[in-house]
């Protein structure tokens, strides 16, 4: 899957994730004119065969792993083999991604917007008919197993690696980390969910197996969020802020490890704590 | 507006919109049993005069403001006062949530579905045509004029009128402050865009003029965030994280100042600074 061949053309800051702007800064009182570094958020087109699916707004960084996990994460396809090419073209206002699709993929997607056409929401978004919303995936048979002190030294270098949030302060970041605590692999986005979508695609893009390591979110964790990760097999899931209840539900019935308030001196275990060693079955 | 007719029936803790577990927590490698609050997150589903419109994840507390709200924002009616009743139906996996509107604006809510009926996506959620995405509201007229002491003010008081977010440490609030900077409404939950929603309906709904204060949000201020402050006449929006550069662009267009990182010890005006008492013109 040619991905590399789609890499953005600029260099740093952070490969054109963020602008510099003038802005004033008032500090205990005083102002003072400054430059900052301010994360960018485009309208990102993205299309099957041509077809058009959906517009979301992201971050213009990692885009081929961002198109490939939101088509592995929503179920629109089963693995990334199935992507025969990502085209990008960076238009005035929005940047458009196609990828091809073996037909009868494409077919299922054309075959889903006729049975939504009548109704009055679309199917992969936030607006949708609720079987949508309530998507369960199976349950996750990861065996990964780890200390706690995986958990704590992930969490120690991440903010290390989040490398556009240095500059702007307004990103998350979603990483796959091995069960030795090391990272493998980070992407950041302005929205948490396009963090994640990143990770995946980036994941099944690099063939890095989610039964081998664990998930940390420097976000909160929502019912969004342990879907996704839940439906591209991954087993264990650590967020630097709370989970919702509906998270902790889902993370329930689909067998994920969910932890929350994971930081510096401690976590919390929400279910299924027997992979973190020490917390029993 | 009958809103008060809807209040939830649950009473404390805040209302239901949380509810009770039991987890395990780790603390310096001890780990301990504990019951802990987690913020609720349930599926909306919204219909006009009985015709499904769309279905959001939400925290269920102030739910007849978020209704109103969202209705405002997404610029589906017009004013408050359109609305004749709003009833809720608690079912099974959903809270459902129709408004009565008059014929006309249900006629036009209809009349967009049949426009994006032939189409892949759907007119009022983040998968849409980039001319829904990138709706630019007019510019806002609000001669609001604040001191810094006004927004720090309002920050420190923030904390305390965040009751659910102290319980859960999982919601984020929208709080309405006048030019004083004392605050007037605040609403919380799992969603930033839901507490805007939810706080634009208690405005609409108690009549307080977008002209006389200015808007504080925990959370980061991305491009909707200004685009639903915006469509109701907010013209100075205060976040506690950072902003997007399309948030930024927006702001620049539609005259919002729009200020980010509101601290404790400081703040960073990013657009239109004239609103803001020391920063000139």
């Amino acid at each position: 899957m040619p991905s590399d061949a789609h890499k953005p053309k600029s260099s740093s800051p952070v490969d054109a994730g963020c602008v510099s702007r003038r802005v004033a800064r008032s500090h205990h009182g005083t102002i003072e004119e400054d430059d900052d570094w301010i994360a960018s958020e485009v309208p990102i087109a993205l299309s099957y065969n041509g077809q058009a699916h959906v517009v979301m707004l992201a971050t213009p960084l990692d885009l081929a792993d961002f198109a490939l996990g939101f088509s592995i994460s929503e179920a629109i396809i089963a693995a990334a083999d199935e992507v025969e090419t990502i085209t990008m073209h960076e238009r005035l206002e929005a940047i458009e991604i196609d990828l091809r699709v073996p037909l009868a993929r494409a077919e299922a997607i054309a075959e889903r917007r006729r049975n939504l056409s009548g109704r009055s929401s679309c199917g992969v978004c936030g607006m949708q008919e609720l079987e949508d919303v309530l998507r369960v995936p199976v349950r996750v048979a990861s065996a990964i197993r780890i200390g706690s002190d995986a958990l704590h030294r992930a969490l120690k270098s991440l903010e290390a690696a989040q490398h556009l949030n240095r500059l702007t302060g307004a990103t998350h970041a979603a990483a796959w980390v091995d069960g030795h605590g090391e990272l493998q692999c980070v992407r950041e986005d302005v929205g948490r969910h396009n963090a994640l979508d990143k990770l995946i695609g980036a994941m099944a893009n690099r063939g890095l197996d989610p039964n081998l390591g664990f998930l940390v979110l420097t976000s909160r964790a929502s019912y969004e969020m342990v879907q996704k990760a839940a439906s591209f097999g991954i087993g264990l899931v650590a967020a630097v802020s709370a989970p919702t209840a509906l998270a902790v539900q889902l993370a329930d019935s689909c067998a994920v490890t969910l932890i929350g308030f994971a930081r510096d001196a401690g976590h919390v275990v929400y279910t299924h704590p027997y992979r973190i060693a020490g917390h029993g079955a």
